[in-house]
């Protein structure tokens, strides 16, 4: 395993870093980032899974993270949405919440997305050796966000991965996938037509199937332009109200589904994650 | 004077916008952003001006100065590097360092830049107006920065109009352009051969011609790659001494010329100049 250093720059006395490999998950070179902070020895590590048309870019430039992870100690890790490339099958009409930049955070079962699109098995498992392997990560303490689309997937993983993140925050996620337009072209072209498998990639129908969390901060602006249509809140609200999951949801006033709703919050997110990480 | 309202987002509980207006002064649309923190009546505000390439966004987007001018109670303004469109002269060779998105901030006087490369006196003058129409500005009280080819303008339209701006500071400031390849290039090309004009837009000869500034921050990174050939700050920091003008250089280890930098260390700046806009 080759790890390609593509840019390191220093920022708030840690290190801001660019890197790439390649993936045997997606069977393509992915693209991610890394931010340590400046304390030594092995840091706990949040992760934070971005959303539709989003590369790692957006939140390593955007997010305006770095200063708290300098602060609390926090390594900081942002993969890509999806593989791209050469042979990489995109939406056939291009567009832009399915395909390149709209992995959803699932492995595909359908022709012909199957064979790259596995941001599950990549951000779950491929990603953390090769983050574990090259920088000095407590493994044993990880945490996981996202936003939107990465809201979901940090909400979903972290329901079909008990334990694998001792805390869980998310941005503004899709909260029921198969509950909006957004979801279901998703989950349909990945996963077809069978909606029982969509239930074991939707937060909301996780919860009502019986998966936990010990507990989960959400932050959603109230201008979000998406908010009825796609993100729908208040179906994991009822979700973990009746199955007694403690959730911090923050409705925002005048924040809409931005980057500068993402950085305004960010602080807020990372101390909750850094309470439980110790 | 029609002022444009091309986006506004809720950001730390104030507003960022983006605005567009004809210039009078560069006879073109200009757009600049304005940041207004959430606290009431006429505030202070911050002037940034930008580098080499780039437009308001960047540092809009990633300069990290919203949570702390939120903090504050500055308001936040960055104005575009140079006129641009349609019947815009541009570098010949379409160099990033010379015409669009490298005005210098002053007023050519060349054909055929004169026209339209007005930036000293937009900055100076007209969007100030513009921005004092539309925003609850204190206008008794004001501050200026600015990044590399924009650290170069707050410098030097700071010394070309004393008692303008009651705070002055630089990231990485072009020290002195008579003496760099930057700005023998731009000078040359906006004001002519003459060099007896480049020295009234020279941070470092105006000092020595007797300008003055009450005090100065400048921050350096040390891993800045344009540091010896075009930055310079060692002919700004004798210039200070000779004239006793206090100039606090930080040279930065490990940091270079790119916005990590600028973020990291905003909020000191901030900072010092809330401290002197009281």
């Amino acid at each position: 395993m080759t790890l390609e250093t593509v840019s390191t720059t220093k920022a708030f006395g840690g290190v801001q870093g660019v890197y790439r490999h390649e993936s045997r998950e997606t069977k393509t070179p992915m693209t991610f980032s890394v931010f340590v902070p400046p304390q030594a020895g092995p840091r706990p590590v949040v992760w934070y899974l971005s959303g539709l048309t989003c590369t790692h870019a957006n939140v390593t430039e955007k997010g305006q993270f770095q200063r708290v992870c300098a602060e609390l100690g926090l390594i900081f890790v942002a993969p890509d949405t999806s593989p791209r490339g050469e042979g990489v099958p995109d939406d056939p009409q291009g567009a832009y919440d399915f395909g390149l930049g709209a992995g959803f955070y699932v492995d595909a079962t359908q022709t012909p997305w199957a064979a790259n699109y596995r941001m599950e098995s990549y951000v779950v498992s491929e990603l953390p050796e090769v983050v574990a392997a090259a920088f000095a990560v407590d493994m044993a303490r990880q945490g996981l966000t996202g936003h939107s689309m990465g809201g979901h997937g940090a909400l979903t993983l972290a329901l079909r991965h008990p334990g694998r993140w001792a805390s869980v925050s998310a941005f503004a996620p899709i909260a029921s996938p198969m509950r909006c337009p957004w979801g279901e072209k998703a989950l349909g072209g990945y996963l077809g037509p069978d909606r029982a498998a969509w239930r074991r990639h939707d937060a909301t129908a996780l919860i009502e199937d019986g998966a936990r969390l010990p507990d989960l901060l959400v932050d959603q602006g109230e201008a979000d332009g998406f908010l009825e249509s796609q993100l729908r809140p208040e179906l994991l609200e009822a979700a973990c109200r009746d199955a007694g999951i403690p959730l911090t949801l923050r409705r925002q006033p005048g924040y809409d589904h931005s980057y500068y709703f993402i950085a305004s919050f960010m602080e807020d997110h990372l101390r909750w994650h850094a309470e439980r990480l110790g």
